[in-house]
């Protein structure tokens, strides 16, 4: 299939690709031999670039208009759970996604998977939103909140 | 103080450092310019070769011989837990650690701690042995179950 | 425009691209997160990557075929000298691009570069070809001598 | 021999090492598996990345405090040119090292040295000085090119 790289896939794309249940934010890259160790296949650090990547262009283009006028938070990675599902080898394509599950007042919970063709990683990761100083926690916007709940599904908790 | 990098640290010199519970395996290191992102602080994934460092190390140590004469096993990540406790920045000195702290047959579990003073970030990682076409798992010789069980206090489990 | 990523350029896409020269082998890709500094800008090591995925890319479609049936070759860098004309940032595109100058009997000079709509950056390396225990140099095969004088004008140096 | 590693060595530390002419600034420092590609040799970007670590530290010791009361300069990297010498593998000790050989209005030149034994690798990096903005060039401070003419025998250019 034809595979548009660094750009938003539409869910169609995703489920050509072998995703069931479309994310609501997938970009796909390729694997580059800097990625590989002494095994010949992707060292398990390359993917936490990876799904790096995709948070960072996620944030970019959900969360960061919420903040203008304030002071940037600094968006920081508290837990991260990564589950290695398949190992992946030099040249092969993939799709990285993003979907935030729930949030509190200051953090929320991302769940994001690596696919090619089939399922190879997943990671939950628990984000904080901190002041510019990093001493305080930064609550999201009621407005962020309710675009998570609308476009991820996300859950409020308290 | 003064920290010993990159040699197996005594329990005392663990405790100096302010670790409450001396493990197996520590050795110590330092921040680098390399490892820091736009927020001026260590980037998530640098802990992960920091565990990393010392996983190969440890497997190096305690595990390799046990595998003289046979084909050697590949090691391999298969589930990571991080969780990060409080930033790091340029130049601070730290120590990291291993404890396996359970076994299966064809995998284990190991516990892994970063500190600087106090604790920074911790993992649990599962890992598993795999056949060198990485087709099978293989199984730990049993010397080196008896080993992870006195040295680390390891529990076998079924 | 619309850039194709991880896909060889025509020499008309290279040159819509800001290329006044194209290239005998160019592909495209996108600064990530992970390759940026405490500047903000991308860190002089990730150029390096750049230049080595393309180069990977080169000799296995050039080199590759050439040792069918025979011990593959290591390649190795023997000398990069690379010039930083004008910084990137994140999310900016760029092409990355290869072509062999020049080779000896098992040696060969590579010049690449970086564009990003100006150029920004280049690198003339050195590669050598070794046999597999790296005791030895390993001779460019005469057809591959013959595909680098055509497809990439390359100048045969005793 | 006791190496100390992350720490300034003295000439005859240098010299035991295996220096024939010891460096104005020295430190040792181990490889790490991260750093292995799948050659299962230290990948040629590593070394940048040990170059940049004993940069900064030279940067921050010898160069920082001239600066203090103005704003930082930028400390950029213009022109990289390595020469790898002989290969490394997992575990070998080296000593990176730095030395200001000469220097102009808003630039200097930085021989870089990797030891291991022997000599592994050498880097002559031009680095310039711009101000916080990127925009300008910013002058080496009078009693900053007075130390470097001292300390590491650097020539003034015009």
């Amino acid at each position: 299939m034809d595979l548009a790289f660094h750009t938003p896939l539409s869910p169609d794309a995703q489920r050509q690709y072998g995703l069931d249940v479309p994310q609501p934010f997938a970009m796909a890259d390729k694997v580059r031999f800097s990625e590989l160790d002494i095994l010949h296949h992707v060292n398990n650090k390359a993917y936490l670039s990876w799904f790096e990547t995709l948070r960072v262009a996620y944030f970019n283009q959900i969360f960061a208009h919420h903040f203008n006028g304030m002071p940037a938070p600094r968006n920081v990675l508290r837990n991260a759970n990564v589950h290695y599902v398949k190992e992946m080898v030099l040249d092969e394509t993939y799709i990285a996604t993003a979907r935030v599950v729930s949030f509190r007042r200051t953090s929320y919970v991302m769940e994001q998977q690596i696919w090619s063709g089939d399922l190879r990683a997943t990671m939950t990761g628990v984000m904080v939103l901190r002041t510019p100083d990093g001493q305080s926690g930064y609550p999201l916007p009621e407005a962020l909140r309710a675009t998570l709940i609308k476009n991820d599904g996300a859950v409020p908790e308290s």
